[in-house]
């Protein structure tokens, strides 16, 4: 079996380590063969404007035009509008920066103006001169809801007013029930063409698991043609960037790229998982779930850093397609690292 | 007759003009002793958000945070929105600096929270540290209409799009016959407190005689006991800023103070006429219509014009008031400069 025919890359997207991958992909492959879905479960009505965090960082990394030292936001941003805020009294506690404001009065006005949330994504990147499909997961909205010691808090209190301070014991996902996965999502999941399906280095709780829990995405996943493959969001007991680890201590769950492994495979959704030269230690007993197991350097400080990984995950991807194929029978593939 | 125990002034008022007026009212007067009543026929939403442009321009001047350069917007303004929704293919005909923005997205914020846009306006006023009552004319949406000869445009499409240039037949305030006003506005206007009412040197066709065509304006303004004293927006032929000359000449109109005289008159709407010293050649023609006529500078390039015009009107209406006392029986003031 030869995998030449297929071209297409899937990745499922958090924020900003979903965004770094996705970027590495975007220069490999051609405009046509990416489609990078997002999680929205973050966006939130703020101001009276709708605001979708992983979305626009992807967007803005993709576009060029992201800022890379915070990780999120626009380069060359200017805060004007929120100290003029700050002095009408208004709330401040998320940082909306003046360019980035700009995203959020034109998504809005566009949503306002009956397009979908996918139709306002599309519109945007092409004026962004980004060549790869941005989707959004879902067309409708899910929110998810932070359960913690101290109550209920919605994803961005939880996030940014309160500095992910408050102890996690369990998230919901509120609309996940009602809301369709964006159907091109559907489509690029379960297309032919579709060589490899990422799931991006980003938080499985609040990130991915949102993704996957739309109706019809596990499923999909676990009956397409094409090789599923995680890049660990957690390397040496630690996230690179967010709450991941943090979470999964307050979850009681080991901080390891083994219990994130753990975390997709409990679902059967993975064919293969990806994890940092920090944790080869752990390659051993993630094989032993099941999953074959690259071992490489995941932390993406530099551009070069985004694409060797893109690529290597693709390599691995299409060499774990191609095993499956040649020892289906077999049923059980064998570590390919 | 004395006038002593009246300390209120009420400015009805429009954008630039009005809003220089204004200031210097301000400074001679307690904020508990001044109402400056805007237009708000020229509000228009954009982009989902509310803009008032001249209440706006009325309280950034008073709030000390006005642009002097441009007569709109705020101060050391920057412009990343603007530029931002320019690289996303957005309407950027109307030119919203960042700090602005703040305005319309807070107040949208409010308006949508259910406060009334008086409501709104007190507590912005109250942020900016505005000591004076500021006011809407109304609460209900009030829009101009410009009647041109290739049509009908909104208010901001005919004066910022197109920049005036089209050639005016007449105005069409959509609205005017349900909005109520303000109650406040018809408050201070009979207030027995209320020593003087001023017209601003404002646009008599786009911003005055909107708030005079609001339900019970006018026939107040007739009974009220208090002097009602416009100042000429038309100095030496032209209108000092804005396109009311432009609109005079167009309507047939002899581009005069006398002009402007003529058009409140017509209506029984004034007690007296405030025109510049480059018109003074004009005073008795405008007293032959019945008004008393102060000449003075009414260009107001420095602060200190601001307060010496204010203070200059504000003696001007009273004297009325108190010659008014004093002939009230003979029915036909004289003139008083």
């Amino acid at each position: 079996m030869t995998t030449g025919a297929r071209s297409h890359c899937v990745a499922l997207s958090g924020g900003v380590g979903g965004a770094k991958l996705a970027l590495g992909l975007s220069r490999l492959l051609p405009g046509d063969a990416l489609t990078v879905v997002c999680n929205t479960a973050d966006d939130f009505d703020h101001l009276g404007l709708r605001i979708c965090p992983d979305l626009d960082t992807v967007m803005y990394t993709l576009g060029g035009i992201s800022n890379r030292d915070t990780g999120w936001g626009q380069a060359h941003e200017t805060w004007s509008f929120l100290e003029a805020l700050s002095h009408l009294g208004g709330e401040t506690w998320f940082r909306l920066g003046d360019r980035d404001l700009a995203t959020h009065v034109e998504r809005t006005r566009r949503l306002r103006a009956g397009e979908s949330l996918t139709e306002v994504t599309t519109a945007l990147c092409e004026a962004l001169g980004i060549a790869a499909r941005v989707l959004p997961m879902s067309d409708d909205p899910v929110r998810t809801v932070v359960l913690t010691e101290t109550g209920e808090l919605s994803f961005q209190h939880y996030f940014v007013r309160d500095a992910c301070a408050p102890t996690v014991s369990g998230f919901r996902f509120d609309g996940i029930d009602t809301a369709r996965p964006s159907p091109a999502f559907l489509e690029a999941l379960e297309d032919h063409d579709t060589a490899a399906i990422l799931v991006c280095p980003s938080n499985p709780f609040v990130s991915v698991d949102p993704l996957l829990a739309l109706d019809g995405v596990e499923v999909t996943l676990r009956r397409t043609g094409a090789p599923v493959v995680a890049v660990s969001p957690i390397v040496g007991g630690a996230a690179v960037k967010g709450p991941a680890a943090k979470m999964m201590a307050e979850l009681g769950m080991p901080v390891t790229a083994v219990g994130v492994a753990r975390h997709y495979r409990e679902r059967d959704l993975l064919d293969g998982f990806v994890i940092d030269d920090d944790d080869a230690g752990q390659a051993a007993e993630i094989e032993d779930l099941g999953l074959p197991t690259l071992v490489t350097g995941t932390v993406m400080e530099t551009l070069a850093d985004r694409e060797r990984l893109a690529r290597e995950t693709i390599d691995f991807a299409r060499n774990l397609d191609s095993r499956r194929g040649d020892v289906a029978e077999a049923g059980s593939p064998e570590p390919s690292a």
